[in-house]
Order: C-alpha cells, then structure tokens, then sequence
C-alpha cells in the first residue's frame, strides 16, 4: 500500500515529521510505501541527515508550494496546485495512493476532502471527530469535531453509524454505546436539534444507541461514542485542549491530564469520504506524525471505509 | 429589604441552609429579614437547636409542601401550591419580599420566574448565567447556561447586555469585555446563529464587544462575558462541574481546580425579570446559602434589576 505524507503541513514539519517516520518504520507493513510530498532539497536533506536516503520504503515526491495555516482554504487549494495539499488529494483522487495525511491547514484538508474525493454513497454530510481521554484509561469518540457546525437530525444519526463503526472497527470496542450529546438526560429534552435526533438514533437498529448523555457524562465512560453537531463539538474539542497547557503552567503533573495533550494523538481520519483522509494536528511532533501513518495503515488494512458503505 | 429563602430545596437543606443563615447573619444590613419558607416545625426545631429561635432578623413561613428534584417543574408548581417554591413565588409577585432564593428543582425555579414575574420590558427571552474561574483568579460569566436551549441572535445580544450589566454593576468590573462563543476567531465564522449574532453585537455600542471566542479561551481572562445559546452553556457548565470531582478521585489537590467546586458559589439571579430570583446548586451546603443571601442583598442594595430597564 501506498500513504502519502504532507511534509510541510504542521508547525514542526518537515522535521518532525522525518523523526515520525523514523518512529514508525519499524512497525509499518514491509510492502508499505511512504509517499513524502513537499520540497524535494529539503525532504532529501533531511533524510541525509537522518541516514534515510533512498529507503526502499520512502518516496518523494515534489510539491514546491505551501498552504499557509491563515490562508483561506478554498482561494489557497485553487491558487496553489503545487502546493503539497494540492498534490496529496491529486495522487489519492487518482489512485497512486492509498491514503493521504497532513498536519497543515486544516480547512484545506476539509475542503480538499470534499472536492478532490466522493462521499460514501448515502452519507449526507462527512464528519470529524475527536479523542475523548477518560478517566480509566479508555478513549471516547465524539463527533462531530467542527466540520459541520449547522447540523439536521439525520446529519447526527449518521455521525452516529460513522462513530460506532469507527469505535468497532478501529479501536476494537465491541457494540460501542451510543450517546446524544444533550442538556438532560431524558427523551424530549434539548434544543431542537436534539429532541429531533433523539427519535432516529432510538429507532436506529445499527447501533447502540444508550440515550442523552450532559455535559458532565463526556469525560465519563458513559458513551464510547457521542454525537453532537459541530458547533458545540468544537467548542467541547478546544476547551479540552485548553485544559493541558493549564497543568503545565499549574506545574501539575498528573497523567489523565496529560493524556488532554491532544498532540499525541494520531488525528481521526475524515469519515464519510471514498478514501483516507487524515487530518493532524497544527502541534503534532514525531510521535503524532507516527500516529496518523500507522493510523493510515489500520484504516487500509482493515478495509474500513468499504465497510462503511452501505450502511446508508 | 425582605429576602425569601426556600429552606427546603437543596439535597442538604434544611440543616445546611439554617449554617448558611448563621454563617451570614453578622454580614447582613441589620434592616434585613430572612423570610425562612419551608415545613414550620423543621425550621423551628433546628432554629431553636441553634440557638436562633425568635432571632429578629429571623421569620418563618410555612409551606407544608416541598417539590422534589425529578417532578415535572409545570405540573408540581400547578398542583403544589403550598409548596416552598410556590410559596416563595407568591411572596414576590405579592410584593411581600424583595428576593427569592432557592436551591430547589432548577427547573420549578424557571417556570415560576415566568409564570408569577414579569419580565423586564424588552427582554425576549430572561437567561441565567454561571460563574467561570479563572486562572489568573478572576472569574467570567457565561450566558446562557441552560435556559434558552434555542436561542435566536437576538437573544444573544440582550443576554450580552445583560452580563455586562451584570459583571459591572454586581462585580464591580469596569467596561467588560463581551465576547461571543464561537468556533474561529474571525467574523463570519460559526453556525447561523452565532454567524448572525455577531454583526448585531458589533453594532450595539451599549456593550464592549472584543468579536470571537473559541473554545481554548473559554478558561482564558480574554473576555468578562461569553455568550452562547443554552445548549451549548449547558454543556459546558456541566463539563466544567466534572473536572471537580475528577480532580477529587484523582487526588489532584490545587487551588485552581478547588474553584471549580460550583457548589460554593452562590448563583447568579434570572436575568430579565422584574424582582431577583436566585437559583442556587442542588448541592448547596452553608457557604453556598450564605453566598446566595449576600447576593440576594448585593442585587437588592445596588437596584441592578432597575438599572436593567431602558436598556431594550
């Protein structure tokens, strides 16, 4: 399999990236190919550097622009087709890879992901979610994480379907439960948004679907995955983040508050869409940028995304 | 200044409330009455255990019945009318007390603030607010916390009005910084709502509006108030209210999580109605009671619902 690698995407790239690679190579699939897109000199240099030149398993591949993380995502994807977004979407849209991950602008990532790649035939509206580290040691999945900020009841039953085959799937958790992000715990509360959702997600027969979970359930392992619309989700997603450096200046060191270091996580692959896409972090350093491509190889090799389709 | 307080709402009510009452008795303006709504024998007995039987800044009412946390807030306030709630709420429309404060069924609370109030002329939609602590010490208010699970922009803007009155006029804080919750920084950001909201807060020149604020800032002294639909404040709320507890099991002893402890602060009154209510935490122990007593007063004192007026 081929994984395309955006080298210039990220506040550390290209050289954290270089040292993610480093990482992971052990553990990636002998017939794996790392598709490394971004300035040829500098990606070689540093794989000189880094005794890497000429890996059999390491392929460079051009792109000499960049997309800045303040540019807009629409005007920056259209102007800069060399860019190393640009490029990424343009292998994977094409078929000479398998997957593509980056760590650059985020908003480019998202709108490449839904003009350069299908939607899953069904799938109303793709979606993004995000890690919930719990207190034992589990991760929840709530999505969704910002993409769509206005949503309609089925947008939220199918984020729904998308998250408990994610949960199975890929983390391996067995029937996951489902929750509806909501103000109470009972049916017939919430916005309108909610007490609409409520009905389809209980009628659902494809998932789990355990009722309202509040505010104060999401960092519980009440729900291993809850569903939201993108608005409250991304407001939920950077108030958490915010909570890590707030023990670093507090000098508390503790470990579930230091799992709230969502740079450590690999990222979540775009859900909805024809083929792998995953979007890092802006922070991510090595071990992020290991994350996403042994993530990449996970989503391939179990098949998930044909998985999906179908259950629309 | 006549102040109600339901003596029968709260999970540690009675006993914790009669505390409360000792706790600011020596801080209370010595024309204050505490008007004590609840079963008369129970507030008797532990009065007089306390040694404060036939204090005079002390009256006992009777109200024999008590609405529970799980009663349908409509139905128990209809069929309960000797309830301490309902009671409560028929010394204020009666002009019989200045303030009512409970730590009863939240949700019996709001609909007797609608029911048996008026609200301030112009106000579409009254809203209650929770405190944020800080971690430069400071606190923020954020508004709405769960009343208006729908809100139009509108709403938005009075409920900016309102906190900024609020944050000055009760807090002491000069030309708050008003900030609206949103998921990007930049104007036209957001979903309909907040999209639509913020033009209208831009514009109104009677608060001192700083534009977005996303998630990470929520914790961040970057604005005094942040408003956002009720859905959204919920969620918040309550997931700021687990990270108490979370801290608690996980023995992480600092100062900046102890204020998290919500329990402790006394409740912001329903702003956008003509007399005070305050609504305080189920889990109110002394300090919480004496908190919303004092605050009841500094409401009273400072004539902030009437300052409210003419500002629609």
């Amino acid at each position: 399999m081929n994984i395309a690698l955006d080298m210039m995407g990220g506040d550390y790239a290209p050289l954290e990236a270089v040292k993610g690679i480093i990482k992971c190579l052990p553990e990636l699939p002998t017939d794996t190919i790392l598709q490394l897109i971004g300035r040829e000199d500098d990606i070689s240099n540093l794989l000189a550097e880094h005794h890497l030149n000429g890996h059999r398993q390491l392929q460079v591949i051009h792109a000499p622009e960049v997309i800045g993380y303040n540019e807009h995502p629409v005007k920056a994807l259209k102007e800069k087709k060399q860019s190393s977004i640009a490029v990424g979407f343009g292998l994977l849209a094409a078929g000479k890879t398998d997957a593509f991950a980056s760590a650059g602008n985020t908003g480019a990532m998202l709108v490449g992901s839904m003009f350069a790649l299908k939607t899953t035939e069904g799938v109303l509206r793709p979606t993004i979610g995000t890690i919930i580290p719990r207190e034992n040691g589990k991760a929840g999945l709530l999505l969704d994480a910002g993409f769509n900020t206005d949503c309609k009841p089925e947008n939220l039953n199918q984020f729904a379907i998308m998250g408990a085959a994610y949960s199975n799937i890929i983390w391996g958790i067995d029937n996951p439960r489902v929750g509806l992000l909501n103000v109470g715990e009972e049916e017939g509360k919430g916005n309108i948004l909610a007490q609409a959702a409520y009905p389809l997600l209980k009628e659902n027969t494809a998932i789990n679907f355990i009722g309202n979970i509040e505010g104060r359930d999401v960092l519980e392992d009440k729900a291993d995955v809850i569903v939201c619309d993108g608005f409250t989700g991304n407001i939920i997603l950077k108030l958490l983040e915010s909570l890590h450096p707030i023990t670093k200046r507090q000098e508390i060191h503790h470990p579930y508050f230091d799992r709230f270091n969502f740079e450590q996580y690999g990222g979540i692959p775009v859900l909805g869409i024809e083929k792998p896409v995953i979007i890092a972090h802006g922070v991510s350093q090595a071990e992020a940028f290991s994350n996403i491509i042994l993530s990449a190889v996970r989503i391939i090799e179990t098949d998930f995304l044909n998985k999906l389709k179908g259950k629309f």
